[in-house]
């Protein structure tokens, strides 16, 4: 199970803090994917999809630990009931806006992802799979009910020295 | 860039041909997600979400391919405009409905997945990180719409001789 990157993302965000934790509450944040150009003919008819999964790496992520306070409640949660970066596989899941496809180059909005954060993969987002009818959704539930804005700290962000960031 | 098994997904599947291709279509078959003791920490507060994420290898899909013709249209597709499981980073995304959490085990319904898939990451699913309002499905829409069912055969599977599957 190795993984390949196959592209890079590109966003305004240079560290943790302050970048939006959800592409709901990016507020429109442009970026650009760049796909390795061996890949770019696996993005053929990508373009009538006006929203796509990417599936990424969170490199600067701080080491797994299995319980974390989120970043919009003060109470410890189970990682795995929660988006926080730092998983015992750093993999992190965003559906962004697509705005244009160009060559090899996915212009995107509504962008939640650091700069330079290596993609592994790109998935069509549908309502016909992705929306399910859900009455409970959680903890989560009720901080984001009505939230319109949430960004992130530096609480789970890689520590070490010399280290990018 | 390493991934690490966090458990096993078991299913009524054992073989591609005839697995649902998406929990929208799996009429509520059930399943198990066994999570490795060692992670099993992570799964506090999961309970109270009725739908997760599943973010999964696929371990028996062929190699990738940057083209593939996808299960319900005739028509050759980027495979980035596909959610084939031959991809350059196989890995599968699944919204699957939480019946139970008993300890390390998960009981899980709408499964699509092949028994004894190896399980990468749990997310909660939440309709206010994943309900985007969509205009535009690519080819997705036409193929789905209305559509109650919809099976896999053999075309993504791995063929080489003395495997699993």
């Amino acid at each position: 199970m190795k993984l390949t990157p196959i592209g890079i993302i590109h966003s305004p965000y240079t560290e943790p803090a302050g970048t939006p934790i959800q592409p709901t509450v990016a507020h429109g944040a442009e970026g650009t994917v760049e796909v390795f150009p061996e890949f770019a003919e696996g993005l053929q008819d990508l373009e009538g999809f006006e929203r796509i999964w990417l599936i990424y790496w969170f490199d600067r992520a701080a080491p797994a630990r299995l319980r974390v306070v989120p970043f919009l409640d003060p109470v410890e949660r189970g990682i795995f009931a929660t988006r926080a970066p730092c998983r015992p596989n750093p993999i992190g899941l965003s559906a962004v806006r697509l705005l244009k496809v160009e060559g090899n180059r996915l212009r995107i909005a509504e962008v939640d992802i650091l700069e330079g954060t290596p993609l592994l993969d790109i998935k069509p987002y549908a309502p016909a799979l992705d929306h399910f009818s859900i009455a409970r959704a959680g903890w989560l539930e009720k901080v984001w009910a009505g939230r319109e804005t949430a960004v992130a700290d530096a609480r789970f962000a890689r520590r070490e020295k010399g280290e990018k960031e």
